[in-house]
């Protein structure tokens, strides 16, 4: 969410926020004992044991308390104890008088980022009015910096103190908080719109996809009209790659742990499942990326300078041992499908591809009607080249081929000084959805380390042989996050060649089923989606569920219709009268064929 | 391979080979010190320690010797001694000390089934001429039952006593035997062939496919040729399915092993890859079939009657831990991606939906050009109805149809009785390849048991709820062992629509390549996979390296076709003359399409 805020100033005034939430909270309830209130994205919250039950409707009460405080003027005023005069103000808190015996015997919480101590034995404490609280801040000056019609406390969760099952559980109020009335009011109703169009209830609506307690969170499995859904995304991706000189590679998606030894995920790959440990061989392991088995598979066989670029791609899958709390329908998952392309080119090759890679985002960005995006183009930082493996000529050349490239398409852009990885400069595209929410989409990586640790060659025109660039991009990145965005952006309202159901066929009576039926096996044998929808139901009962259901074309036949061999057609939620079924045959075509 | 000959007589036969071998070895070195000599798949095999090393020119002299030996028509003697009787005998002979200590503590040597004995403390032995061996036989009669023209001794390899890495390496000679010379050369003429035709062997050289020791055995990876290959198989039966109203679905690769418990394969399927533990969930696993998924995305939602026959389905990969030493190229993998279907039926469904997957093998078996097949039918043992689960009418109906069915075909078949699942009957169909061999493809299994144990159900007419049956089906049975067949069935010359390069556009001198672009654009653009082969190399050269590379057709380009806008076209070996550029696409699509 952008604002019209610093960051700086809008941490302190969230900070502050939660602040005033413990106050009023215990105003009301002198007996409740307060956890922690930390800054989260877009507002705070505060973890509180209540005497009694907090509810929805207490939120307004408590809120119009912390304008009240607000109103106040009241100065946020730091000062400095030892320990023991801390544990003597907090006698009555024993989560307080928990969290200062860590610092005494720390020097930190470790629980809240907001109250590691500068030194142990010294305990920091924020008074404002009547209320104190054991805090590092920083916060606002004074209460009257904060906007009071800026901010809101939004829903009550339940919260073991410090995270353990074994801790008591605490009330956890969250609130959101902006510079301005009117961002807020855009916050929320972005939310209100986000919950309208959240891919899992949508998904759950259109019977696309389910995530099942026995075979485990973040694993998605497709009905039928998802799984069509993925093979039109994924196919369309892999026309285009084919098109472009791609060519796809097959690879497994188990591996010796020998594999990630030598690409250093091992060690380095938090993400990665637990080992298959064997007893007669080296452990396996799932594959959380495909880099190495791609690297393997060039490595396999000689190559030379004629065979470069070599352009190699596939739609596989990879499994990430995404904590469960952090899973989400598809935009977070542990089993992500990865249009994962890597070309293995000469230095001199790395700008016809890159601009090839750029054409491919375009026409797949264009096909999906995504046309808000800007890209980041992140850089190696010139006060640091030893930060940097590779060759300084291609860092400077590539660099400045990205910038070039990207300058040329007129693309929004933002460049990244030191944001490059060690191994190589890279593109990210960030797309803004219907809703100004952003999602970052494709990746280009210019990767000069994976062919120096798996020692890659071509033998070049001159018979010496020569390490080539490796070119990592994704255009969907995977495609189940794709998905979720895609059903989010659109609201499942697919455009039509996205559609996994195209068009419903919908007899008014018994009488029209023939005709219908005809009419049916007409749009199928020219390649439409379509479903007959003869069940014994009034049309307008139909109707609703085709809307529901997000059918782009509902086909209404009466008598009128059958008698001249026409449909009435419905589509985005209007009547558009009647059509003959030649005339529809051409409109849906030149609709579906619009994504070209 | 077929044989004239009782499969118990020929078992006879080659095992008293295996003991004219030992005894042949020991005329010539009577110091060698015999292991085991058991029967195996079309022949025997002896491990013998000798005393200086045997070469591949010494077979001939050992196989001589076997022949002298059977000349003399010696009769095979059994005996029973006792322990102490067999340890004198024996005294030379460490191994064979072994094995009766084994035989006098465990009653068994537990290594070789041929030596288990009847009853602790008695060995039987068998007495050939000069020659005894420790063995629970049986044996022929005499050697004038062995046909002496009938048998060869093939090859050498090394081999631990007992198959430990820490006894002594045996030399193990390996032998084949069969009822008649006949059968003996169609034997060594199919294994000739078939060693012509090594999938492994024409997948490195057309550049298939490969394995790599640090991502592990049983997991090859799929050049890009062969990942077109494998596309072009999947693809062919995608869209045969798409025909029959089969909806593919999609599963992840990975389970919570709860999903196991519930099917019951955590405790009845061997080749599991083993668990992913972690820490705060349940273990994780490999799916090792597809069933599971299946049936659990059926139960996440409610069905009715009138969504039955539900035709699902899912290309997707599966992992078995075979043991390394069972592993062989494609033809048996560790991850293997079945073409599985799972249809969910009412009992009445069964007839059509059967007929149905008959009708989709048929045209499969078409397509691929296998015209050599027949069917096993698989039915319950009517004396043991307590072997069985499900409806007993179902069972009765169910047997018929398939038979029925499988006659109006006029397929070749054979019924099993006895040899159905628990579960339900079952169809396995045996391709003969183009040298002879055997190979289990297509399967089509009922089973009521599945839907049982996870208490699948569907809304009847009359609002009852009932359980429907599931029907398993694969045509390819997977795709990796399927791709192995095709290659070694075709020797690596696939039908037109499977060759992963389907032309080469060959000019003849530098003045001929303008020309040659051109013919390759015009059957790139129509579809055709076609590669310019316009480097410098005399056009022998490139002819010979496009037999080698099995290319279909190819279209080489001199002086005349420029003139004349033709291509001289070469393909099955042999010149074919001019053809105008129309004609040929014309002749390449139809050769195409007779797939259809």
């Amino acid at each position: 969410m952008m604002t019209s805020m610093e960051s700086e100033q809008l941490h302190k005034v969230r900070h502050s926020l939660a602040h005033l939430l413990a106050a009023a909270v215990l105003e009301e309830d002198k007996n409740a004992k307060l956890g922690v209130g930390p800054v989260i994205e877009n507002g705070f919250y505060y973890d509180i044991l209540t005497s009694k039950p907090v509810s929805q409707t207490d939120l307004l009460k408590i809120e119009q308390k912390m304008r009240s405080l607000a109103k106040k003027n009241l100065a946020f005023v730091r000062s400095e104890l030892s320990v023991a005069q801390a544990k003597e103000m907090f006698a009555s808190q024993p989560f307080k008088i928990e969290l200062i015996n860590d610092i005494e015997t720390k020097g930190t919480t470790a629980m809240d980022e907001s109250l590691k101590q500068a030194g142990k034995g010294i305990v920091s404490v924020y008074a404002t009015g009547a209320f104190s609280d054991l805090c590092q801040g920083p916060h606002v000056e004074n209460t009257k910096d904060i906007a009071r019609d800026a901010f809101r406390l939004t829903k009550i969760a339940g919260a073991y103190w410090r995270g353990s099952e074994k801790n008591p559980m605490l009330t956890r109020i969250y609130g959101v908080a902006f510079a301005t009335k009117e961002e807020l009011d855009a916050y929320l109703k972005q939310q209100e719109e986000a919950a309208k169009r959240d891919h899992r209830k949508i998904g759950k609506e259109l019977g696309l996809f389910t995530i099942i307690d026995e075979i485990g969170p973040g694993l998605p499995l497709f009905y039928p009209k998802g799984a069509l859904l993925r093979t039109l995304v994924e196919n369309y991706i892999g026309e285009l790659q084919k098109k472009s000189g791609y060519h796809p590679i097959w690879i497994p998606h188990v591996t010796k742990g020998e594999l990630y030894r030598i690409s250093g995920h091992l060690e380095k790959f938090d993400a990665l499942y637990p080992p298959m440990e064997l007893k007669d061989e080296a452990s396996y392991y799932l594959k959380p990326m495909n880099c190495p088995h791609f690297m393997m598979l060039y490595k396999s066989a000689p190559h030379s300078y004629r065979e470069l670029p070599l352009r190699w791609t596939s739609t596989t899958t990879n499994y990430r041992y995404e904590k469960s709390g952090e899973l989400s329908g598809l935009t977070r998952v542990r089993a992500l499908t990865q249009d994962d392309c890597h070309v293995f080119a000469t230095p001199e090759q790395i700008e016809k591809e890159i601009a090839l890679m750029l054409a491919m985002i375009q026409a797949a960005y264009r096909a999906f009607g995504f046309a808000d995006f800007w890209v980041r183009i992140s850089t190696h930082d010139p006060a640091h080249p030893e930060n940097y493996i590779g060759d300084k000529a291609v860092w400077k050349q590539s660099e400045a081929t990205l910038e070039k490239l990207i300058r040329s398409k007129k693309w929004k852009h933002e460049i990244g000084t030191g944001e490059a990885a060690f191994y190589g400069p890279k593109l990210d595209f960030m797309f803004r959805d219907a809703i100004g929410r952003e999602w970052q989409l494709s990746t280009i990586q210019l990767d000069m380390n994976l062919p120096e640790r798996f020692a890659l060659e071509y033998t070049d025109k001159d018979g010496v042989k020569k390490r080539p660039i490796v070119i990592h991009r994704a255009i969907l990145g995977s495609t189940e996050r794709f998905l979720g965005i895609l059903i989010e952006h659109f609201a499942g309202a697919f455009p039509l060649w996205l559609a996994p159901e195209q068009a419903w066929v919908m007899p008014i009576g018994k009488s029209h089923k023939k005709y219908a039926g005809e009419v049916l096996k007409l749009l199928s044998a020219h390649g439409i989606r379509a479903q007959l929808k003869d069940e014994d139901a009034t049309i307008g009962k139909k109707i609703r569920e085709g809307e529901q259901q997000k059918i782009p074309y509902m086909l209404i036949i009466g008598d009128k219709e059958v008698k001249s061999q026409s449909v009435a057609v419905r589509t985005k939620g209007a009547d558009k009268g009647a059509l003959k079924t030649k005339k529809l045959l051409a409109q849906l075509h030149m609709e579906i064929e619009k994504k070209k």
